[in-house]
């Protein structure tokens, strides 16, 4: 399946340092990255990872990560990277498939990836695993470009 | 549109007090319900709803509520309705529209309804209002009903 | 839950004779329409019901209805209710769930609903049954009101 | 995004004919194949692609190719793709997001990927694009693998 033109060029200048800037400032000033502990693993342009560990306060009521902690998880990782061009956009919505429960201590590995983006439009994938193990939820989001900059001039 | 059947003969029963302490249950072992602050307002067969205040700590890279935190909140008032017959099942997949930011200190109201329940399948629809104020976000879930007790006997 | 002001409105409008001449209009001019062999039932603001039957050239490899001929009623349900108010509207994306496969001959009854609409966004249900029988679907559609006039002045 | 082993054992077999006998089988009976006039470009275990021309009877209100025409055609390419290993399987869900409308006499492709199976669940993805030119449209399906043979024995 091809990916956009943008993203290509994109890759193009993947040793860009703007796109961990941006990353980095929405993550300081994010109060879900910071209190669910997020960690991030890897950015470039159109892909970007991140790590987080399942918490008891993450649960639910079957003891398992809940299924919203994995949604905010991938919402935040896709939001990162369509933000990570320093064009500022948000989630007009999204999709996800819960394929496996993680228990408490599990470290979960989430990568976003850029499907399509055309003027106000993108489409970005989440996969979230089990580090070193299997997939457990899969989220595919719309994002709208709204557009100026993401990280104050 | 219609109800299922199944709906039907549950309102038929809306007085029973069991519907409740299955939600009561539910949330006394739910490390999200007890983690975001979540608070029980109404629960009778097939509908339920529920309250929680926007924190900082809930908050995106543009300092308004989470899309994470607006879908756990509506993910965990589909699971407690499809659970509260005290029939266990889990969320397979669902999907979420954002339609308005809410701020931090906005109490935020999620109505869930049972729309369809067939053998092992439900499909849930839940609204999140800010508290006398606009819709901000609509969710759909796909239950998948595992069966078992919810309360152990 | 809570419908939009603007269905509200409009249900007090009901026997406005404008929001079924739009229809029969957006009826006379779409090849899906005609070539599916689709019947206007009923057509009021925020709420239309068509019908279709089934076809051998509508199956998949199973011998069942084409899961595609569902989506396409309810699509066509969803974007005539939508544009009935002869405000001009295109479907953004929709998610479909397959409950029960239609054989050949089955009448299918689509009912579409206005669940939310405001600005530029409207959100539509439909759920399509076997006429006198089961649910077999449920789509949620994601509408963009373009504007301008869908009957030509 | 890693693939599940099973697309990557899949792919080492990838010059086996037999996904292409189930796919040319699945065709032989399917109304929709035919009626829509469908052509098979490519099957190899794991990914697909198919061909059609958009005629006027597939149009909408507004003359330009029908939203349900599109997730029919993608439909097709991801249930085909997903039974190619001669497993049963039906789709249980999708989501779809329109893009561009395509119009009478454009030659549509569609690609369909799977994107993760694991016991009786599968998701798989399909990409439409006019011939040579842009993406029209994305789908994501849920599959259920029922099992039991496509082709008889």
């Amino acid at each position: 399946m091809q990916r956009s033109d943008a993203v290509q060029q994109a890759a193009a200048a993947a040793s860009c340092p703007c796109v961990r800037e941006v990353i980095d400032y929405m993550a300081s000033c994010n109060g879900i990255y910071q209190s669910f502990g997020i960690e991030t693993l890897e950015a470039v342009p159109g892909r970007s990872r991140f790590a987080m560990r399942v918490r008891d306060d993450m649960t639910n009521s079957f003891g398992t990560c809940h299924g919203g902690v994995y949604f905010t998880l991938a919402d935040l990782a896709i939001g990162f990277t369509c933000n990570s061009r320093n064009e500022r956009s948000v989630t007009a919505g999204a999709s996800i498939e819960f394929l496996l429960a993680a228990k408490t201590g599990d470290r979960l590995i989430v990568e976003a990836r850029e499907i399509y983006r055309e003027g106000r439009n993108g489409t970005y994938d989440a996969q979230i695993s089990i580090d070193g193990g299997p997939v457990v939820a899969l989220v595919r989001g719309r994002m709208r470009i709204v557009g100026g900059p993401v990280v104050p001039a």
